[in-house]
């Protein structure tokens, strides 16, 4: 994207990221969580949160309640809303990974080059975590009753069903959610995060 | 705005802001700052930023060169696009707040209706300073030159010079940057800071 606001100069943070994670235990950075709807982004976002905030981290999630009623409800489910979506996401991360925070952003986000655009703007402290469902898993689980809607024609632009899903190549980490319970797939998630963000 | 993702469900968060105070020792929140260029709104900002992080807080700072050459980097200066900077602006310091941070958003932030929408999207926790320095005295320390280039016609809808600034009505605190100095007007808001957002 073409940068507009050429007359903004730049004035560096005082506060270093090193001092911040000194000051938090931790470094700040990104987790993004991608799958399927019903693949457990949102559950497993929320359980990490908690987790994590209990073990004494920053931690916040990103998901389509706080950011799609709010930094992007004028986007809807395009192919492009959905890129620019993701793009303000990926931006909002970066902020708070640099703020020291470790975002939890959880969203479908099904096309390669979204996450790639995500993953740059937010530079090293990016981490892809796969949650890999099947569709037909995910389908026969559908919480919000949303895959039998979109079956039927009522929401429009659905990821498995009338929109394609792009499966990482190289993602961080994966955790086959279609198969392992909650806690076995959180305790896999801890464990990364451990070795990603504390230092040793 | 209407919100287009209607069928996006609430999941709430399992750690609570007061949790999140109790953890941090402080509330989150927003200090918007409000003023014209040259007023001293990113200066104070990374010196408030540098004195509350010495002091233990999270705060971070929010500016034209981590939001305009990020996301929102497809946006210029007119009236419209300048709205919908300060509406994300608004969003993101909000996220910020909810995460248990003091997000410091430094804009001159023209347009009266502009801030309250920013204050809407945050809720309680938003707080209006206004750096109170002339437009005078602010033409003549242009310290980035702007003003001069904004008088030449080389910089459009400049604020004060092509572009209006409407003064905040009830802000939370003034601050008269005009006629104080840097460190005069930091002790003013570290004062107002340790009021609001320190529980006693």
């Amino acid at each position: 994207m073409t940068v507009k606001s050429t007359h903004i100069t730049a004035t560096a943070h005082r506060v270093s990221e090193e001092a911040r994670r000194r000051a938090n235990g931790h470094k700040g950075g990104v987790l993004w969580f991608t799958g399927l709807s019903g693949s457990g982004k949102t559950t497993l976002a929320f359980e990490l949160e908690q987790r994590l905030f209990t073990d004494g981290f920053q931690a916040y999630v990103l998901d389509g309640d706080n950011i799609r009623h709010g930094l992007s409800a004028d986007l809807g489910f395009s192919h492009q809303d959905r890129t620019e979506n993701i793009r303000r996401v990926g931006e909002v991360s970066g902020l708070l990974a640099r703020a020291g925070i470790i975002a939890i952003s959880a969203f479908i986000s099904p096309y390669r080059a979204d996450r790639n655009e995500a993953r740059r703007a937010v530079g090293r402290g990016f981490h892809e975590i796969y949650l890999d469902a099947s569709l037909k898993v995910c389908e026969s689980r559908d919480p919000k009753g949303l895959y039998a809607k979109a079956r039927r024609g009522e929401v429009s632009d659905f990821t498995g069903v009338s929109a394609p899903y792009q499966a990482p190549d190289t993602p961080d980490l994966v955790v086959h959610t279609g198969v392992l319970g909650v806690l076995e797939s959180l305790e896999l998630i801890v464990e990364y995060v451990e070795k990603a963000f504390v230092p040793t």
